[in-house]
């Protein structure tokens, strides 16, 4: 009862037009469809005929492959505004006189300028998974849209759009657990972007008495999270992934918890990319969470450092000089026999399991840790952090906190992070300020102990 | 939890610096709200921060007077686009050499173009009854834009982002009943249009098992209609609303009856003046109805003629040659006397009750019918029918089916309509040709014996 | 989906047996049922079909008027337990030579005495609303159960039934405010026992955020609730009813109050006479709001002493001597010419509207508290506190606070209670010790105050 | 805040009177477990601190190994009826002298035969889980009873009070999807007694759109199913269960199929053994999927024979002449070389995978097919079909439609069932008078073809 879905009532009409429309297909499918694109702005039959026949037309695009698909957006993208009605709307703009009057000429030219395709695509939300085909739509339109303009300005539209209706405000959070439905938790297996969920075993694990799992939906768009966390209630900062997911560890009591760590978020919707959640779904955790636990004093992540292996080997490629101290040198390559003490350290982590050799971890421990603090702290990109996770976090008004050797030896944390993670603070005092720090003066915050190891030798 | 409220770890950083402002703010007001919006729209300290400021923002206009409301408004609407941004925007769009190129420089056009005030209002989302806020809002500059076109420029932009963010394909319908919510339930009787709601006795009574009332609500604004109709399920076409509101008539078992009447549709929401659901909210009630019970052969309104008696009140007294035949006026005087036929007409319809004495009924009832039709059928207001209740229903798709004299004896009906109500019908089978004949040609469909009646004398 | 209501596959069946029946009860009415009951009992056609036909019975019971009900339960109650089936069964207890075979022996005691009619009692529960109509039931048989000892003991078999299916363990506390649905809040309406709701307005004004609503339901008996509470959240014990129901007093933030007050509590079924919820009810409201209000430190009740004003008439035209102090006597006929001071004293509280006079107050309002604290501490009905009001709160653990002279100047209260009220004390760190207190020694807990007052003079 | 669980405001309360019994415990611990159940009989402190003792008893239960519970609940036991009370109350029973003093008499003797036991397990309703507790109670009690007339008297006492609280009015029936809670959906895979779940995969197949789940619960025992049945929507009559459970065998529109089949039902808790919720179940279900479905003409089952095999084996070992036609033996022995017909057929269905060799198969369908319906038809344990199966569907009014030779090639199915699967017939206009048949006449109702196949030879 609740569902503004395909009124079934005027299915009739919609399949005697639609039987038309087909007949005029036959042989000329493009042409069709730019007929039907017409149909629908011309709003025929009434607004609710003209969603209806969007509703098809969005079936028939379903029903294409790839290049059919990217035929029929270009056609979609072509109804474009007219012209003369905008040149028209411009002189208007400029033959204003006072601001009020600039302003009411400016919104005709708003309105000049507003492409027919917009509305074809507001259209679109009638059938009943009107949001979900459009974000789909977008994902499919930033895998395509390069070396096409057409493509791409289709894409800006929809953009806008999606950002409209995907707004903060119009989003709720929901709380994930064993009691979710089925449905909605599938999601989360398909979507964990960070630590792979492995199975419903591991999932509920992550969704026991001691974790939180936190989501952002839309209400017209249920059962299909945008983003969401995983959070673990522990004792003291965690610093290895392995002992959060590992599913025999006991239960803690979540009232003795004095720290809530989020050790992975993820976006679920690629048709979404660029329209910014993450940074309001960390805060009203922190809010949930303090309001629920008074116990709570450490909010931080527990996160990987994704780009530190390649910035790395690029560096260990260059030259050894500016990389290493002369002792750090002499005793990588007493653990590792190599020409040089870049060599032995690129051979070091190029090594399957090489923490777990005594020898080779107690000697790349100090130097790896001490590269990542500069990595994180130092290396830029334009003027933000070199990191990406990095650069998402500090935005946010976090600190970098510690770092965490053998934080995650999965073959993705050995390969991508030297196994090191990276607990970054969010502290509610502070947020503001350390915000503005790195927004503004691009001053990156971290504790003392990060900031001595960054500064460390070289 | 599913909350996304001004997030409360924020406020402290808020409360500082609003401290700030209201410091700075001493004597100089308008100047501190310029100066907060200008914060909002810089967005320091984060989206987050800006969001919470925009909350104050209105808290801020929710505690001032209407002059300062109309000022703070003002003051909103001078956040326009930037000149020289959109003359150069402009160039850009000129210069292109192709439909891709160009389409992208529109929407860069586009983009300039876009009042920064328009990101403030999306803004206020953010507080806890945020889109209730705009839409009261648009209800305020509605009443307040006539010779203010900054006003009226402000209320623009308004509709344009109340309409994408209440586009059909976000509302849910609602079965209204006595199970429902009480505050739910007070909203009928605070928003109900065109019957009265007396008592809560009289709303139960629209509620009972052989009644229907169904809403549109916003997911975003719980507990806030946006439209409701009421349906009374019955035996036959139904002509008077007093039957259909007696609180004592027997409870008919609606598997019996063969007609849904539609007896009342109420919009709730003046900030939604323009935006319009009614056509939607019947046909997903006709398509429920149909759904739920089968029995169901005619779905038709029971409607007010409300521009009747003033332009009935117009035509008496310009000339009778056009209005009344010689045997009307001859009829009409001899029931009561006067000078001529209109003047007694205009006597009748004037006197307190006049249709309990059966000699001034029988008399009058017999014109006024003719009459009604002629104004319904005939009557335009540029290519629309006069009347605007005809225009709603003849632009949805229905037909004008019977015309029922005495169907309201309320002083309301009365008044407007010489007690007079009409039955639309929705055929679900012609809705959209009926749509088409109005919408395309004018062409208004009604039944043959109200044709006839349109064709009378005259 | 979720209702295990009558089979509608089966009706067809149960109406070829319903016609049967109806055929043989064409003048032999009640020979028919209890032939009807007969094959319930029998469950002929499987336990589905007996239950249908238990759902037919009750349906013929709701038709009959009172005279026909009484018959129709004295035949319902004849269905005892086969007296040879008892007596073969207590020898075997006899016969049973441990423990053990004891224990067996009597438990088949028990199912040879279950009388036919209980089970039939439990057949009715499959009706969709059973639950309703044997709460129903029973408060019929109350009413006639006297001088019957057949209905009597129905309704101590009915008593037990739900005494077992009302158990507090299966019970729900529900808040009610104005989110709840309509159908709910008019039940608060008809069943407030206290202080009558005059208005769905004064009903608002009750669920409003400085109060507090809660009710016991039962999950199969929806909407019905089984007693209420109402509780304001105030600043300092209060001791005037007419202002807690003041609908122009200022809302106070709850987080301000120091203070719930109990200031009404009903049962709503009169069917559920003897089955107690009310302990029950106010310590997990307490409970309730301890955990959402961390700055409320006192609960207690606003209650009327409902006995008062019938015992103390009985006094005053008993003798003088013993009631009232000569000083007592003195004062009183001074200010209202009388014969005696006891003469003088019924005057004044037999007289409309006397504490509006100052001097008949201020004379009579210290004989009065003094009157009512022995009334309520001393005066005995066998074991218990005479008022019974009094009784219920002491048994649930709490004690005599304070007496409000005015508490209550509505006609009501100034017939039973002459204006007093009383607050009792719910003190979560003594409820036990005071309940034992007086439930196993008859010892009434009160304030010092209280205390100090009924010893007075006498 | 609809829990009406253990008050944690007397926790305090109970904590000292707890320390008290640990202190006394030491060193005798059923004398204390005696003497905490002789406080809660006393209900010292109130009814409400009665209960929170329960709730601790409970936990003392919950931490015991199997001896220590069964010596508890021995203690339980032998709270029995006090032998003196219930003498003088038979006394009065038989000094009775009219029906209704008789009816007073009984009440009361059999208030005098409630065993103390039986409050104190209704009093463990109050802790959190205590229908879930008292239900795992029975099924201890089941599994422990044998050779114990005192736990046997308990478990019968706890038998009754389940039965009243699980009476079939009182549950609600769920359709259970892949929406459902996921703490819902595993307990299906947990409790799946017939084909079980292999993995949420398989689940998810068993939940999509061509089939249904549905549930019975108790609305106090939430996620806690008590029986559920799995129904596939299939074109005819289905006869395989491995292509009902295939998950790559194509969807079906669940408006095309004609045919519902029941292919598993299981009963959650066995602590409700005895109680009968499947019948309902059923025919609940029935109604349910009629109404859905207009299509659907034959509701059926798809069941296992579990005692074939073990009945066919005894059979085989005994005797040839009576079990096989000269034909049949020749016929077998031809196929599997033995020294007779029976020793033939007892090799063949004891080899693995019998029916894959084309020979086997050929020869032993026939005869399998023809033993399979003379066990259902014929074969009798008492005055019931001897397969408890096909005597569960009979008494529920189904008929024995057609047999299924490989409807079940799983390990399990060949061992139990030879591969047969039987589906029986729920025909809604014949389920009263089948029912009857069989619980009338012992009368077994079949397809013609199997009644034909029953007689055969033999």
């Amino acid at each position: 009862m609740s569902e503004v879905a395909t009124p079934g009532l005027l299915d009739r009409a919609i399949r005697r037009i639609t039987t038309v429309w087909r007949e005029m297909a036959a042989g000329v499918e493009d042409e069709s469809i730019a007929a039907q694109m017409r149909a629908c702005l011309a709003a025929r039959g009434g607004e609710v005929s003209a969603r209806n026949r969007a509703a098809k037309l969005a079936e028939t695009y379903q029903r294409l492959d790839d290049g059919g698909r990217r035929e029929f957006l270009r056609t979609l993208a072509s109804f474009d505004s007219d012209p003369d009605a905008v040149a028209a709307a411009y002189a208007e703009v400029q033959a204003a006189e006072d601001p009020a009057e600039r302003a009411t000429a400016k919104a005709a030219l708003r309105r000049a300028l507003e492409p027919p395709r917009l509305r074809l695509l507001t259209q679109f939300t009638s059938i009943p998974d009107g949001r979900k085909f459009l974000v789909d739509l977008r994902a499919f339109l930033l895998r395509n849209r390069k070396d096409d303009k057409l493509l791409a300005a289709l894409e800006a539209d929809l953009r806008g759009l999606l950002a409209a209706w995907f707004d903060i405000g119009f989003l709720e959070m929901q709380r994930i657990d064993w009691n979710s439905p089925a449905v909605l938790l599938e999601r989360l297996v398909e979507y964990e972007a960070v630590h792979a969920i492995r199975s419903w075993r591991d999932l509920k694990n992550r969704l026991d008495s001691d974790r939180r799992c936190y989501a952002f939906l839309h209400p017209r768009m249920p059962g299909e999270p945008l983003i969401f966390v995983e959070v673990a209630l522990v004792k003291g900062l965690a610093g290895s992934v392995q002992s959060l997911l590992d599913e025999k560890a006991p239960l803690l009591d979540p009232r003795e918890a004095d720290t809530a760590i989020f050790y992975s978020i993820s976006n679920c919707q690629r048709g979404l990319a660029g329209i910014s959640f993450g940074n309001f779904l960390i805060k009203r955790v922190v809010e949930e969470l303090s309001a629920e636990f008074r116990n709570l004093r450490t909010f931080a992540t527990l996160s990987p450092v994704p780009g530190f292996r390649s910035w790395l080997d690029t560096k260990l490629s260059e030259s050894e000089s500016r990389v290493l101290s002369d002792d750090e040198s002499a005793s990588l390559m007493s653990a590792m026999p190599a020409q040089s003490g870049v060599e032995a350290l690129a051979a070091i982590v190029a090594k399957r399991g090489w923490w777990r050799e005594a020898g080779l971890r107690k000697t790349a421990e100090p130097v790896l840790l001490r590269l990542c603090a500069r990595y994180l702290l130092i290396e830029t990109n334009g003027r933000r952090a070199r990191d990406p996770v990095a650069h998402f976090h500090l935005s946010n008004g976090a600190r970098i906190e510690r770092l965490n050797m053998l934080g995650d030896t999965s073959e993705k944390g050995a390969k991508e992070s030297a196994t090191l993670m990276v607990n970054y603070l969010y502290d509610p005092q502070k947020i503001e300020d350390w915000h503005e720090d790195y927004a503004g003066e691009g001053k990156r915050n971290a504790s003392t102990t990060v900031r001595r190891l960054a500064r460390g030798w070289a």
